[in-house]
């Protein structure tokens, strides 16, 4: 839709320089933008391309302001003042009332009449589906679950029995959350199957990305606190806690039982271990290896970044042949038990800082 | 459900130690049960909980009969008894046979009548699916599936043509068993796809978890032997060969032809070389790069734990001019000839212990 | 199918050794074949087995039609030419024209005559499906997507608003694409979400494995060009493009605005820092983490190989040591202002070599 700046400073309560009727109707990056278009500078590194934008109108912080040559939306925050008229100048689709008449309904479900039901989803007995929300089509909802108001099921999502969703979620294709936790006791050489009883708790304004997992907890619950972001392919084993405001990367496995705090930003393809803690306000680096508690904030990373494969080759050897150098021992004597992690444990907790 | 202590006792001949009467309905963790719940202690390092616990009765080692302060059921593999025990408390959902109407069956699929077919799920000619199985809702089954007695499709699985399942086969949502390998023949800088006429076999008493993906052999078929236990995001190649009652945590990728022995148990988020063999009995831990083949039992590692990232980014440094101080030619002369990897070897083969 | 080796000869062009009446109805390795098997040579490491194998024919290079006891079609590229004459023994299933009744279909979707769409399928209006495609079942195709000639999606497909995708495609199930980018803004402790506006553009012959995630453009589009392949679990995040006929093996991440070349190969489990650039040509083995631009074609690594527990806890402590007997100052001093990294931005760039 199109919006003029006048209007954008009023709803947004900030400072516009420039013709308050310009009006606005796409957004556009600095250096690609035309008429019509809004930008924003937020990352001080883009700043040249201030200069030279063509750009309708640009969000900016007050200290861009001298050398903007168009319109400018002045904020102390241009990235968040962005998203937010973003958000205005593509608004949602709008949930269209109605169950689709392809979709298998139980009649113990209840559905709030300002929801959207799309095409072929299944919803089982006791589901409690709430106001304006929208289910897409082949979604699979079961026994119990709950949904709070304004969520957005994109279309393929499936919560298992009784996973428990706060309002204004996003959850995108293919995610599955509430299946049962990796959860074995052995016996002999096989494996006993735990029954996993606990169930998936997710609080308000939670996304949660394609293909991700949330499994189940095995006695308690899984619990996903309020404003967690969290991207594609990950996986959140049994018991595990996220703090609130916390943000994932795609790639990333939490195992089993371990908590991390609020406000988090954890990259890609990290690894947590089971039963740790990661404290509040940690930020860790992709394809970090988080063996062992957190306990201070702050910005952790691990692993040897990419080399030419034959310096890293030369390097792996000399890095062997100096931990040998020393390894008075380590080799010989009598092997020490080791106790065999269990299945859920998918990494050992060393603590070996 | 509910059950005294003595039919438990009765059950799964074990000692009792206190009222045969007591009934259990419930399962709880040492520290947060209470009246009806029934308890554990497997770890020692949880001992202290028992002797505060409310439980009113707990399964443990005799070792710990002395100070446990409530009913007790005595056993060798505490854990073990709790699994069974939990599954009598939590049984199954019944199996209520028959095909949901919105599902669609074709003529030719055979489904035994003691089966339950759920709701928009899709079945193929020449599909056989076992006695007493659970075909949850939006599944896709192709043609010459095999579906042993006893087994469980949570929701949404997919299994292609011609995929052998054995029995009492757990399979949680979103599994996909049976794509096509990850297999071409380069020629000039294109790709040509080769076919993938292999299969996958599974054998009895398997659980894959959810979004885990199988691939269909190039020409043999992949493996899954008895027991084995894979979790969630599992990527298994084509032609791969998982021993029996191996267990794999989360996010683990096998690549193709690589053959992992019995009764190991491999950590979240490793990445096995194609074309390795790992012996039977060997535990790796998680985020491990298993690059060549392991021919010994025990307990493998790699990588390196998280830092504070300015120590970390010292320590890289520190760690290649090490290795560059002694780098006499590696960067230097001609150029190894290097064939590059095959897109289905996703890890080179060093063997360079 | 069954085909003679000298309709095999003239078909490809090749040079035929042997009866050109011989049938061939299969494949086979070298060391497994029998009668009606073609099998080929392309690996040098195999050539002991070619001296015994019993196949009825042997795609070969020239240097080795001298040790072959069997017929012989001669090639320069073996494995190419044995992946076209297997496509030809093992055609894809032929396109059945015509939608499956139970499949929904919006009136204003475009579906060419010619093309097969599956049970329980769900198109939107404005869709285009072209000439020839197989559209698998249970597929949730949104609205404006555009799916150019000859491409299968084999089963529980989700390609969202606005995706193109080129002729040739070849699509597993559980893959989503166009799936909103993980892009938020910070605002105080909590995160606005910043509309996801590009889509995602695939060219011609490109593959993608199951339970792949692309996600769609933030404000540009993400792009996958001509020929990629892509295998299962991967995932491409908005505004990525993967230059043509890059192969990608499982388990990868791809950061968000991230190029990546032509021709490169892409080992499995490889992580990709945002916002660089991979030149082409490049080669990266399994794991690897790319936390820096790469502008010269080349093979590059990085990781630890596995090693016995011990002795890897010996080297991990024995590593620190050593990087902290030089730490003068690392973790004094007034800490440097760390600019958090934004949650699309999955690794930081450190550019340390």
């Amino acid at each position: 839709m199109s919006i003029s700046l006048g209007e954008l400073a009023v709803l947004f309560g900030c400072e516009l320089r420039g013709d308050p009727d310009t009006l606005i109707d796409h957004v556009a990056p600095l250096s690609a933008a035309g008429p019509g278009a809004l930008s924003f500078l937020a990352n001080p590194r883009l700043a040249p391309q201030l200069s030279s934008t063509r750009a309708s109108a640009v969000v900016l912080d007050r200290r861009q302001l001298d050398i903007c040559p168009v319109a400018a939306l002045v904020a102390s925050n241009p990235h968040a003042l962005f998203a937010r008229i973003a958000a205005v100048i593509y608004p949602l689709p709008a949930v269209r009332p109605g169950v689709h008449p392809s979709a298998v309904i139980d009649a113990g479900a209840q559905i709030d009449a300002s929801a959207e039901v799309g095409a072929n989803t299944v919803i089982a007995a006791g589901a409690v589906i709430g106001a304006r929300c929208f289910i897409g089509p082949a979604c699979v909802i079961e026994a119990g679950v709950n949904i709070g108001v304004d969520s957005r099921l994109v279309a393929r999502v499936t919560l298992l029995h009784g996973v428990q969703v706060g309002a204004r979620a996003l959850i995108l294709p293919g995610a599955v959350i509430g299946a049962d936790g990796f959860g074995f006791a052995r016996e002999a050489d096989r494996w006993l199957r735990v029954p996993q009883i606990g169930t998936v708790r997710i609080g308000d304004d939670v996304e949660i990305g394609a293909n991700t997992t949330i499994d189940r907890g095995a006695i308690n619950d899984t619990i996903i606190a309020d404003g967690v972001k969290l991207d594609n392919l990950i996986q959140i084993a049994h018991n595990a806690q996220i703090g609130a405001h916390t943000a994932i990367a795609a790639c990333t496995g939490v195992s089993g039982s371990t908590r991390i705090g609020a406000r988090c930003m954890i990259g890609g393809g990290v690894g947590f271990a089971g039963h740790i803690d990661i404290c509040d306000d940690v930020v860790i680096t992709g394809m970090a290896m988080v063996t062992h508690s957190l306990r201070e904030p702050g910005v952790y990373s691990s692993g040897l970044p990419v080399q030419p494969a034959r310096r890293w080759r030369h390097m792996v050897a000399r890095l062997r042949r100096f931990a040998d150098s020393d390894n008075r021992g380590a080799d010989k004597g009598a092997a020490r038990t080791t106790s065999p992690a269990k299945p859920d444990e998918t990494q050992q907790d060393h603590d070996d800082e």
